[in-house]
């Protein structure tokens, strides 16, 4: 089954060599984050594709000094909505009306009820909300960039708030979750590339209720 | 690319025909949770797994009456832990040690450090960022399941504490996050299955930093 070798190949890469993914790679990465299930839809975030070698630069830092950040290629960063608003989820289901060919009254009474859930709760709420789904694309780029070999280095080790004052996030409404460095291991110097992989006892992380 | 085209596939099942998945790919299904990357590789969450009929009849109210949870053969639910503790931090470590066969002390370092940031926060913040780990296993398996042409529903429509209440997981210090349930769609029944998928414009999702 591909998606378990490719999840058995991967790991949390601290070591890259500097050899450029192509683009056409970071593409299909960044569609199946794009394809991935979110709540009613709404795909609450954005992912920034960073190449720039002194934004990277000044990201290092703010990322506690890991060398991926400089030594990838790509620097995903997921960004969810720092909140819910009318707006924002009017035009969510405005798209899907225009791209199912359908009024977008038909939604009208779906929306009402995500309205009377989302916008009653506070800012925070939402965000965490906001959050877990960039999480399911986070994970589902992280497989992608698996099956195609390019390696990668899952982080929410950042600090985020310097983060989102660097590339200007708050004015867009949104706050980082995590960062995503794409790239190559650097097979000699990378201390984890041969530590066995280690996961919780399967019978330990399942359990059945038949 | 095999994890695009799955994704593609797949869609939020809205009605299942009540076959079952075969226990060989529910198996595969859960290995692709447990593989899932977490932070600190804490993996801070369990997956129930239940096909006992009465208790799926029992969760059905408590999950909007929504048919997916007594049609599908298999329910998943993602549970993550209520809070952070120093004896599960070590519980993970330990086993690491014992796996590659090294000093347990070697994480001492790493320990402190995480203690230090979790010990200190309060648990609903724990909780959340044990919910976000969940969260990526959560999307693996819904990859999984797409790979073996098993159907799912994605579902955090449910209430939480009735059904946290209903599978006995504050003993176990546990909470649920999401629902999972897998089995087959039926084509005549599912109102979404012809539904084009939708998702916000690429150029919308992705911003260049180049």
């Amino acid at each position: 089954m591909q998606l378990l070798e490719t999840l058995k190949w991967r790991y949390a890469t601290k070591k890259m060599n500097g050899q450029a993914v192509p683009q056409d790679k970071i593409d299909s990465i960044l569609e199946a984050a794009w394809l991935a299930p979110t709540s009613s839809g709404l795909q609450p975030f954005k992912i920034l594709v960073i190449t720039n070698p002194e934004l990277k630069a000044k990201i290092q830092p703010v990322a506690f000094g890991q060398t991926q950040i400089v030594d990838s290629s790509h620097l995903l960063v997921f960004a969810a909505w720092d909140k819910y608003t009318e707006e924002r989820i009017d035009g969510v289901f405005a798209h899907t009306a225009t791209e199912r060919g359908i009024s977008v009254n038909s939604f009208d009474d779906y929306k009402t009820r995500l309205k009377n859930i989302y916008l009653s709760q506070p800012a925070q709420v939402n965000f965490e909300h906001a959050a877990r789904q960039a999480y399911i694309a986070f994970g589902l780029a992280i497989a992608a960039a698996a099956e195609l070999q390019v390696d990668a280095t899952p982080m929410e080790g950042f600090d985020n708030a310097a983060l989102d004052g660097l590339l200007g996030l708050p004015d867009q409404g949104l706050k980082s979750v995590t960062l995503l460095p794409l790239g190559y291991r650097d097979q000699e110097n990378d201390w984890l590339v041969n530590q066995k992989k280690v996961r919780t006892p399967k019978e330990e992380l399942v359990l059945k209720f038949a």
